[in-house]
């Protein structure tokens, strides 16, 4: 058994070289968001790509150029030091895996903080409900659609969709508690026959990895933070610094505060 | 073109012979109601099999015993008088239809309001969103599932669904307005593939018109307020008096004021 540490808690462990590892399952009821932090020449597109875009790119928090705290998010909240490794993308390749970004900091860096899955898969299993990537112990499966994001400048791509196969009335279930939380994705986007969106095989994801889907079920997918993270690779900014997949920015925001009702 | 009247001017327009056809798209924007006449031995059992199975039998209004007028309804409303045609059964038998039950009113008669899905239909409408019944001018197809409703005293029975073909976005949607209405069905109760819920052949609905379903389409299923009619004719209560299928009930209550938020 592990410690329960609050938010405040495991991000100094963080900060302070004691904690490295994915964030699932740290912090329960707590917000838990995507980074991306681009210059501030590529900020404006990458925004507005969110704003087109707010099913896969739910928008919770921005900083000023150069400003690596985020009081709104979290007391003494740092982005430069307080998630446990970053990625480092030069022209969309990752050259860089990294355990803090304070050498990397620079005056015209702008910090985007996206909602994830994580709040509202907690939100389904406190009503109750399987997540099936959660009781398999696996990633999520993720999978390319051919839906077609919004392109804002330079930002273009194709949606990329989470899936969790429930039963009809679980489905419906989880409609009706996602919708509540459209800052994590909302309400998921299909379900049913994934031909429909593009998904040519269900057993083979493209990112995460695959689940059962036992007799009956359907596969519902959601709208995934990936689609922001794939507009980037195309993208190329000459500087981009992510979050490392699992290890999130972890918030003093509770989940139920981005509840819309 | 057919004038627009306020609910108390259809009323009016039925009690006194003016009107006796199918309220369907009558009064747009007004809640219209099933309704249920028993005697107050037979009230009970009835109005807890409501409160057992709200989904196919949500209440929305239930008299005194004796009492015809039903002011939280509407002004000056005689449920004796103000309904197109009514249907009255002996032992689950139809033996007449009649145009008031001025003459058949007793001073045990207990009336319950049901809701009906004209309310639903509308938002989903309101929302853009097609629905397949009536854009085909058809009654929408109904189907008897294997889904038990829960037994109280007399009545019992399994639930009868309507169906509304959709794409898989649309069901969503449909999820989501719905949802906000929970005394006129609420939101569906299964989707996909109808063997799960009992239905056979989706072409040949056991009650209503079959309507077309498209590529790409789902079946959606709502629980439908036939259910508390055939658990009426196999309980067999020695009088009953309902509405005629279609002649429904309009009362003064907006639609909107059955939305929960």
């Amino acid at each position: 058994m592990s410690a329960t540490f609050t938010p405040q808690q495991l991000r100094a462990r963080i900060r302070y070289g004691e904690y490295e590892d994915n964030t699932s399952g740290q912090c329960p009821g707590f917000v838990q968001g995507n980074v991306v932090i681009l210059t501030a020449d590529w900020a404006t597109d990458f925004l507005q790509f969110c704003q087109f875009n707010p099913r896969p790119c739910p928008l919770i928090a921005m900083s000023e150029a150069g400003e690596p705290i985020l009081p709104e998010l979290g007391d003494d909240l740092d982005i430069r030091t307080d998630i446990p490794r970053y990625r480092i993308f030069h022209h969309g390749e990752l050259v860089q895996e990294v355990r803090d970004v304070v050498n990397h900091w620079r005056d015209d860096l702008v910090t985007f903080v996206l909602g994830c899955s994580f709040s509202f898969e907690e939100a389904l299993l406190a009503d109750g409900l399987e997540v099936r990537n959660i009781s398999e112990g696996v990633n999520v499966p993720m999978y390319r659609t051919h839906i077609p994001c919004r392109t804002a400048g330079r930002f273009s791509g194709n949606m990329v969709v989470s899936m969790r196969p429930m039963l009809a009335a679980d489905a419906i279930r989880a409609i009706q508690i996602c919708s509540r939380f459209p800052s994590v994705h909302g309400a998921p986007i299909h379900l049913g026959d994934p031909s429909l969106i593009g998904v040519k095989d269900i057993a083979r994801p493209d990112f995460g990895d695959a689940v059962s889907i036992r007799p009956g079920e359907l596969p519902v997918f959601w709208a995934c933070g990936v689609t922001p993270q794939v507009a980037l690779e195309q993208a190329r900014p000459p500087l981009c610094i992510t979050h490392s997949p699992g290890c999130m920015l972890v918030t003093d925001l509770p989940n139920s505060r981005l509840a819309v009702l």
